[in-house]
């Protein structure tokens, strides 16, 4: 069976890297620094998104693409409640959004009265990793929860990211979760990979990843 | 690009509910009861397993399949670990199991001399909804700290499951997650679905689960 779908998936990931290099171009063409933001289900990232607004409103201009697999605007909502500009994407079922997807949400954004667009990707932990959008950074938000052995369960994830986030770290004292046993398993896919342990929910760590943020939009 | 893969998807499908109907027939005449359980990356999959290995291996034989995506055996040397037939399917990537994939597993278990066999989809809440492997019972893992909105965010899987299990529960007092607003969820989209709340941690809420799947398996 998978044979059978190779051809046709190589075919739609070399016309995905072209649109997705034209996606870049446009970004860069505007100036907005611009973040791809992947995760499992429940780990964080609209807290993250939202965590990020409420640290860098004041001082950058944000926008934000939500990719979901149903057509709930839950995220959505979330975001423009806070008054940012947010385009939604439903993928119809799929498990990643892809540059194609992403080309059509651009030109819905004031790309040129931005800094910074962070794109939520769908939750899952192994097709966003092969599907290119375009963007400056690939940033993973795993989560205490989850588990420690992640990284060795979703290896293609791991290596192809720019910046993890490791969410839920108010949580440590109530799960099994070996500290060492993960760092090790990301340092193996991914060497010296910029790290944040933080929390959404108590704000602990987030300074530091708003810091890096910030010095990325305004660079 | 989503017109171009509906086809193959299409045949894809067909081809599989045919094979599925094969394992299913292959189960039967074992008289082995069998149950795909998925949820999330790090929902609790394997820590179930153990758990239920724990309360029924002195009373039913029982086998497991593992899924997963990239080439480690974890989750399989955990089962084989406590004395359980293990086989392990490296899907290559892909982030479902599908009918092919466990029909070639099949073989190498020893039906005839098992009760019940579990298999453990490969973590994610999209694409193990799309595809039947021929089991008995489809079964979810979700978890408190993934947090109550996964019903209305990934609609196929909460509607395609017959029994629902809400893990991780000692966490509810460290994180915000809204019993009702869940529930409602899920009652929308798959009205009566028998549930569990549990927690394979502490072992709250297990004996009801245990007691269902002995009682399914004894049939």
């Amino acid at each position: 069976m998978t044979s059978v779908r190779v051809p046709v998936v190589e075919k739609i990931l070399s016309a995905n890297d072209s649109l997705a290099s034209l996606n870049r171009s446009r970004l860069d063409a505007s100036g907005v620094f611009s973040i791809n933001l992947m995760a499992s289900p429940g780990a964080g990232k609209t807290s993250l998104i939202l965590r990020t607004i409420e640290a860098l409103a004041p001082v950058l201009r944000l926008g934000v693409v939500e990719g979901d697999t149903a057509p709930v605007t839950i995220d959505a909502d979330k975001v423009t409640a806070v008054g940012m500009p947010a385009v939604q994407i439903n993928t119809g079922g799929d498990c990643h959004l892809d540059a194609v997807m992403l080309s059509t949400a651009l030109p819905q954004l004031p790309l040129e009265a931005l800094d910074l667009l962070i794109v939520e990707n769908v939750g899952n932990l192994i097709c966003p990793a092969a599907f290119r959008l375009g963007t400056h950074a690939n940033v993973l938000v795993a989560s205490v929860p989850e588990g420690d052995d992640k990284p060795y369960k979703y290896p293609a994830m791991y290596r192809g990211i720019d910046v993890l986030i490791l969410n839920k770290i108010d949580l440590l004292p109530y799960v099994h979760f070996n500290m060492d046993y993960f760092r090790k398993g990301v340092e193996m896919l991914n060497p010296g990979v910029k790290t944040f342990p933080l929390s959404c929910q108590t704000g602990e760590g987030l300074p530091a990843w708003i810091d890096w943020v910030k010095e990325k939009a305004a660079a």
